[in-house]
């Protein structure tokens, strides 16, 4: 299981006229959480892109619990619990401290700049394995 | 059974750097679709947010299949298939002509400007039964 | 000087916390007035990019005088005065019936993929002198 | 004068099919400036709204230099040169690193709950006499 923490402050853009931030907006917030996990991992997916490969989103299911707000820091907990395959499935959680606001998972594959599925790259590869072994490591110490 | 179309236009703003629809695009769009069939039913959403009662998403699921593209004419077929007690289902279909790109579906409840859950009101329970007797209707004859 | 117009319908995702449309959500708005422009003068932006000719936005202003609201019908009235050289300057009108809500203006300038800036080719600038001779043969009827 | 420093790191989201920013994501991050300069001066925004005053757009203009990218780090200075009286004006630069992006400047007045057009309330001009006031001493040390 390899897992990132990122934080944002919440944006007055980001609400509507409910006084609570819009249910759209978390998407977004998933994205800052798996750029964070694939930056931690030492595979920014701007570097995965420049090489051709892009890992669009398939599937994306959201689950809120309690309204975020504006000016509100929240943290968002980003979970891979597989070694990815084929496809690549992320979990997260929205918090406002201990407070769980919203739940959701989103499930990608790779593909080619001609929009054609490709097995994950060798280096991409490495890496996760690298990553799941490490958290191995730590989680038997 | 309640069903509606609404058409929309893509805009350039929906787009990202992978050259195609954002996929968080399409949550704007699904709202379309119900402003559509809240409209068509008779019960503008507008007037029942200014009786005080709001439907907020309490869940929302996409699965994206092909990717929607700049200034592609969209229709957004959305459905009530049972007849909404606490909560409310609508189920989503993003065409391209007779082409599939995407699927949803999304969960509301009724609350009201406090945020407490309540019952949906009499007026729209009778919106409802009557949208539903005359699919009935129409779907017999 | 050509002139074209669009209509939008607000979306609940345009809102913000306060209760109206977000300063922010004129924007794609103008993108959608200069769009029907470019498509009314029979020159499509989207075929203008697949030519390999891009338009960024060099520039934008906007003065809001009324807010507009959830579910509000729009017309954007989108102006071209002079007839582009180097750069190309688009007036707005953002309007709710005969009522003004904003007014504002962009300026463009046309790059290659390399993000160049080049002059406009010449197809693009038989189509807008054909575009203002019409204007100005119905102008003088 | 006053003015303040905000950091942002450009989500996937916020880019367009140009490969780059999109020009609209522009106006949330002046909003993340404009945020973090009322929390810098201890007066946050959020408090200023629940106290009933809300500080609208009246006026937005954006120059841009140089596109943004995905995942780039990017500096939002904020800047109030002159003390406020009925209206506010805030000016910006984008900055990544050393390098300008964007400029800009917004216009804001303080309207009520009503939307009625007020006076900035007593505790806001002291706010605002402070910050300046110590701005001159650092300015003159």
């Amino acid at each position: 299981m390899i897992q990132s923490r990122a934080e944002i402050t919440v944006r007055y853009a980001e609400t509507d006229m409910m006084g609570v931030v819009y249910h759209g907006s978390y998407l977004p917030w998933f994205e800052v959480g798996r750029t964070t996990l694939m930056k931690d991992l030492g595979l920014p997916y701007r570097d995965l892109e420049a090489q051709g490969f892009l890992l669009p989103v398939l599937e994306v299911n959201v689950k809120y619990r309690r309204p975020a707000k504006y000016d509100d820091v929240i943290t968002i907990v980003t979970t891979m619990r597989e070694k990815p395959m084929l496809r690549i499935r992320l979990e997260y959680e929205v918090k406002r401290g201990d407070e769980l606001l919203a739940t959701g998972h989103t499930v990608h594959t790779f593909i080619d700049r001609e929009g054609k599925v490709v097995r994950p790259p060798p280096q991409v590869i490495a890496v996760f394995d690298a990553g799941f072994a490490a958290a191995d490591r730590s989680a038997t110490t």
